[in-house]
């Protein structure tokens, strides 16, 4: 491993540095505010490209690496501190949850490669998925739908549809059964 | 589970939004500082409701929810950017330590139900718990006398009295014995 | 446990508190700005007794308790938001990468004793480590060369030489074979 070998070069950031330097700065004023609303985070993000739909809620403190990068489905929910880690694309479903501080990472390392490659590796969440406070989920990870990744939980696989999962890695525990509102 | 169809309105947060806003401000001011001391930080949250006893330290960067739902012993530390995501009450007996970046977490979901419906638990810490850095205690938790979280393991059931846990989700995994001082 | 019996006194921090008071300050301006670049920050560390190799990048949110008990070497990466909390020395080899969030705990307090007594025990690094993002490695815990801790995995243990380790608590889960780049 010779990280002074490595190449940035060849990642492509999808936007000019100066547009990622304005967007940092939006972040730190209008995200990172603990009063403001959630109209005005949703404004801002979608102005530098992220394509998010109707009756989503984002708390103060949320980051993204890349705004471009981002799809967020209807009625979803971006609890506080939530880290979307975005260096290739996010896709959320409607009807999600992201509970305060979890952290979704998309970025990984070629650790049998000397030059420590860098690999970016989308992340979905399909609709109707709950990733419950400080839960992790890592590059490549598809979550089916209705999934649910319990409390400090770490998903390194695919989220199986309708099952609660939890552990480091998490696994399956239980399946997650709907009742209809009574 | 459908979020558009969510009712937050029959959650009671317990005081006015103008309360709840100009706590968050007080917070951002006085306990976020990297500087200033523990005894402004004890007096602002008791001036917004929280009942907290003598000699206990507050680290600086440590977050409450509602400090009308917090009750804190004698002689306990509260650590580093300590979360303590108080929905439902928090109550920390007498020297308890909670080290830096603990997380506890009172509100949950029911995800059984279309509309999601809030759950909050309260959470207890009796006299002289330990809760290791960056650990989790999740909603509902009882921690027994004297028990200890291990550094990065989350609670998701109550804690045995004098037994140190670890894990995600943790477990028991030996007794803390206390020798008398020599 | 009798946190009021607690005596902070014995443990040397290394310098005065007014100079800790300005490291603290130095850190909140240079260190967490989100913009600025690692230059800054490594002149920023080295001025505060850091020793610190070539090559070195550190991000932006790195937080350090005592500069003056840091050393990293050559062509490593200190990714955004890692805390290197040292109370006790830690020492960083070559080419090692710290990602995003990673936690280095060096102290610990001595649960067996009605005192509560501070134990602090240094972290090494060697050469070729990759900490994986919000990894956690505790107090005293030797990563050996080219070792891998996995994402939001806590290390309470030694890690072995060329393995990955996963977990909560981490244990050794393949081995990192390096293939010569081609």
């Amino acid at each position: 491993m010779r990280l002074d070998l490595y190449n940035a070069k060849s990642f492509e950031r999808g936007r000019p540095r100066w547009l990622e330097a304005m967007w940092l700065l939006a972040q730190s004023i209008f995200l990172a505010s603990p009063l403001w609303g959630t109209h005005l985070r949703v404004a801002v993000l979608q102005l530098f490209g992220a394509r998010i739909g109707r009756g989503v809620t984002i708390k103060p403190g949320v980051r993204v690496k890349f705004p471009w990068r981002l799809q967020i489905g209807d009625h979803c929910w971006i609890g506080e501190d939530v880290w979307l880690d975005n260096l290739a694309e996010i896709h959320i479903g409607d009807h999600c949850c992201l509970s305060q501080g979890a952290y979704l990472c998309t970025g990984s390392h070629d650790w049998s490669r000397v030059s420590f490659d860098l690999m970016v590796k989308p992340i979905v969440l399909e609709n109707e998925v709950w990733l419950a406070a400080r839960s992790i989920v890592g590059p490549g990870v598809t979550a089916g739908r209705g999934a649910v990744l319990a409390l400090g939980s770490v998903a390194t696989r695919n989220l199986l549809p309708w099952h609660v999962h939890q552990g480091v890695p998490a696994v399956p525990v239980k399946p997650r059964e709907i009742r209809n509102s009574d």
